[in-house]
């Protein structure tokens, strides 16, 4: 027989009964029924129970076993009683009854349980993640994120797609985060950067002729703490295709990301034919370039109704300026004064004045609207809103004026709170769309400058004649994302793979040739020798895998993550270099004063 | 149709003939035939050839395309006459009869031919990778690199490993080599350090309770420039399993590692059943523990025959020496005076003394041996040795005497170059075998004091009875290396899972157990909550790649290199940081008066 064990924990069955067997795991619970003990036995694949009768062999060794020692364990497969049958477990048909009881480990008293999964400070599960990992949830969410990713490459590959690698170790890239340096040992004085994203690596791909590349592919940021994103590295689905336009790459992604949402939605719909939408409608209806569909609140413009209307407020605002609008967000059967007013407060709170809103209500046969706006307006402009909005009794509308480009935000944030408050958002879906078209540039407030709104590798619309001719804040790019649920979860674009067009196109953001030749130069080289059209996107791994186990935490899908304060307490890092490795880098280590 | 191809370049055949179609490639070669052009268009695919006819509304377009150039070409499918049909080229049998031609990008004058391949110097290829890996053996190892890489994986899922990605950004490793750092900037003085070897991590997975783990996995070492490995980082297949014994990783692995070079080996014969040769055999018969076993000669030791000999030489040093042995290297058909001194003019280049040899020919009936050795040991001893060797008429054998501890790596060296020298060496298959048995520690010379001989984290074999008991350098471990054709291609181990034998193998090196906790913290703290026993391997996926596609150059197999001075030309990397990022990681570049 094997040394450690002829089943796992996950195999036996009614089957087995009568057979000797051997299993090796970890002791998951230990239970004294009036003298007869009872171990769940626990590895990767399941849980058995054993039952050590104090007349068995093992039982003086069982006597001394606690949680987390590995063990191994000889014995016979019983079948249980009909009433001690476990339906909910693989195993719960039978029980083994331990002849030989063998320790192939202790454990030390446990600074945090597997065994139930309590709340527990953050610094110790992190500290002790070899015992965090083994907690029943993780565990699945770790293999499902697993599955999930090799189902990436199961499909991208059923598409002709190739994995190709990447190096790590490279230079600086534009991305516009913060790189990761590694000092040179060799060359003093100079830094590799870990890579931001493989953006140029792939490109250059396709300038090298190979066609269909993706990758998983490790990306490296050092920004300061966010929730939504561990400290240090993640990991993106990313791919490139030649001789293709963003039809190509839409209708290539879409199937996949479809497949493999609905491979691990664990039965919740997902949608069926992505919508395409402008990044501009994005904002006028959602007030979002990353909205949750799964809201059916859609936003209109009701500008018409309050322009010299007796609500001054409005009135004025859009008197006064040509950009003015006011956009309503419909609130089905959010038709009460209460509702009304905690969203007014809620609006206080983010530090807007207010939020002003009509509802409606059945008086007899006559659909009335109350509250203040209404009063203003008087009753045709309100059954005009009603009418537009397709607004009854019990719902309720909220309005925000002024430019849209400094409102949209804030109308969307109303829109998701009036949604989620009212219960409209339907939470077990999987809501996709493309979000196209975005604006090439945008304009830099803080330094009063134009600068790229997304990729400054993408290809701006209409070419250069466009280009030349446009007013760069009207430009549009070959650029989307793909969004679910109120997330981005993928950005791509076809790029801009002609010299010419990628100097003007850095001149209007105020980085000369010169420019682009030092810090793109490997990119900027290539384009001159021959370069196919071509596009692709990323999706980032680690939000989709959150988004299908529903996790709300980056650390319940990764497997060895830092804290916040990009601290790995498990390993120890980071540390002290010795004066020695400092020396052989030709550093020193200097304080800044003003960290100090 | 779509905006730039119906087809790639690889499928067109004699079924379209008639069709209107639309290829995009680059212009692989264009031939003017009495006033015909003929293009080669490529792309990822392949081949077809495009034919532009004088009165082609397509043929002022087309006299403008140079090498490199990147067009799309409209046309009809034609069938080749008989005797143009090109068997070689899968679209051989149709040429594309062009209509409309659009230039997609131009390329400037190349800096290195794409078309061919001949030699180039090796800083221009870099700068230009792009161009280099148009090259269609370039391309082709590449994506075979890639066909590997997935067939590993494929192969590992399918036997029920699961690849867990495990962090980039960790704490210094304990592999030997020199670490890559990564300055931390919130943690002043403070640095990262890229992986060696997932080592730790997988070990902590299994203690996690994971089973099963694999991983196409980047390592980092910071060495200095080697023929055999490009600077910065490589791949391994890594690989770890709980509760099994080494017998285990290799009946787990074995039919892995068949499968791949058979696939991949084009159709040259891949070992069926790997040996399983002991450490000190394979120095014994091989001289090496990565032994190329298409080399058909075996070391045998042949001291008797020597001991109290009229060859004072050896008989002195057998005399005066308990250690001393004489080796035999069996050279068949090595049997000529020219060869004879050819060997021993290579062992005085080597820095040694010369090479001793008999060489046999037959004088009538009898068997003759020949040369100073066997006049000075007689022809009784000659014969014998003649005898155990298995030699005759025009075989030769070389002697090496002393401390085999001391000559064993040359008695290796004389044998290979005695296989290659007389073509006993078959180059066409690949012969794999498993090293077992590897010393546990050896003897440091330079510092005077034991040290580990492989992997610290190795079990020693015999268990802590054993260790206590055992002279340390004959202790054994359960370390395994798997050889193919003269190069070690993974090695690994069943791991010491016990905080207390952990302890005890550092000390022997003079770590004491303060210093294990703090290099090793996360592991040994692991240990003490309940380790499986496990074990597995780590195979160097450039090395197999090598092998396989029979390169001889890193650069041959890997997509953007580095140079030997560890730069990357293409990017420009490494290159200097700005005073801002060395201020944000509190550093400052101080020369090193020693590189001065």
């Amino acid at each position: 027989m094997h040394r450690y064990r002829s089943h796992t924990c996950a195999a036996l069955r009614k089957e087995n009964v009568g057979e000797k067997v051997r299993i090796s795991g970890w002791v998951h619970r230990v239970r004294d029924h009036g003298g007869v003990l009872f171990i769940d036995l626990r590895d990767h694949y399941g849980l058995t129970q054993i039952v050590i009768d104090p007349d068995s062999p093992a039982f003086k060794a069982a006597e001394a076993v606690r949680g987390e020692w590995v063990i191994r364990v000889d014995g016979e497969v019983k079948a249980r009683e009909a009433d001690t049958v476990n339906v909910n477990m693989p195993t719960g048909e039978i029980e083994l009854y331990a002849q030989e009881l063998e320790i192939l480990s202790s454990a030390k008293e446990l600074p945090l349980p597997v065994f139930g999964e309590p709340d527990y400070p953050e610094d110790v599960r992190l500290k002790y993640r070899f015992l965090d990992l083994r907690r029943e949830t993780l565990h699945k969410n770790i293999v499902k994120r697993t599955q999930i990713i090799s189902a990436m490459r199961r499909e991208m590959g059923s598409i002709g797609f190739t994995e190709y690698t990447t190096p790590i170790l490279t230079a600086s890239s534009p991305e516009g985060a913060r790189d990761f340096l590694v000092p040179s040992r060799i060359h003093e004085g100079m830094f590799y950067a870990l890579p931001q994203a493989p953006q140029q690596y792939k490109q250059l791909l396709m300038v090298a002729g190979f066609d269909r590349y993706f990758q998983i592919a490790p990306c490296f940021r050092d920004e300061d703490p966010r929730a939504d994103r561990l400290p240090g590295e993640f990991y993106q689905l990313d791919l490139e295709m030649s001789f293709v336009e963003q039809e190509d790459v839409w209708s290539t992604m879409e199937p996949v990301m479809r497949s493999i949402f609905e491979e691990f939605a664990d039965g919740k719909p997902v949608t069926q034919k992505f919508r395409r939408i402008p990044y501009d409608d994005a904002i006028r209806t959602y007030g979002s370039d990353k909205p949750d569909l799964r809201n059916p609140i859609e936003m209109q413009a009701v500008t018409e109704h309050f322009a010299g209307s007796g609500f001054k407020v409005f009135a004025n605002i859009i008197a006064n300026n040509p950009k003015a609008e006011v956009w309503a967000i419909p609130a089905k059967t959010g038709g009460s004064r209460a509702f009304c007013d905690r969203m007014n407060s809620w609006a206080q709170g983010e530090g807007q004045p207010g939020l002003g809103y009509i509802f409606w209500r059945k008086e007899g046969d006559k659909l009335e609207g109350a509250g203040p706006i209404a009063k203003n307006i008087g009753d045709e402009r309100t059954a005009a809103i009603a009418e537009q909005l397709g607004l009854g009794d019990g719902d309720a509308c909220f309005f925000v004026a002024g430019d849209p480009a400094k409102f949209y935000k804030f109308a969307g944030d109303a829109r998701t709170r009036a949604g989620e408050e009212l219960n409209l958002v339907d939470r077990d879906r999987f809501e996709l769309a493309w979000i196209i078209d975005f604006p090439f540039y945008e304009w830099d407030e803080d330094n009063k400058k134009i600068d790229f709104a997304h990729n400054p590798f993408s290809m701006p619309q209409g070419g250069l004649e466009a280009f030349d001719a446009q007013d760069p804040l009207t430009l549009k790019a070959y650029q989307y994302d793909l969004v679910c649920n109120g997330f981005e979860i993928a950005s791509g674009s076809i790029r801009n793979q002609s010299p010419e067009l990628m100097v003007k196109a850095f001149e209007k953001v105020g980085l000369s040739q010169q420019d682009v030749e030092e810090r793109f130069g490997g990119l900027y080289r290539a384009f001159q020798y021959g370069a196919p059209p071509h596009g692709g996107m990323a999706a980032g791994i680690d939000r989709i895998v959150m988004l299908l186990v529903g996790a709300k935490n980056l650390r319940e899908i990764s497997l060895f993550p830092m804290n916040q304060q990009a601290q790995d307490l498990l390993m120890g890092a980071p540390s002290p270099a010795t004066n020695a490795q400092l020396r052989e880098l030709s550093l020193r280590v200097a304080a800044d004063p003003k960290k100090a």
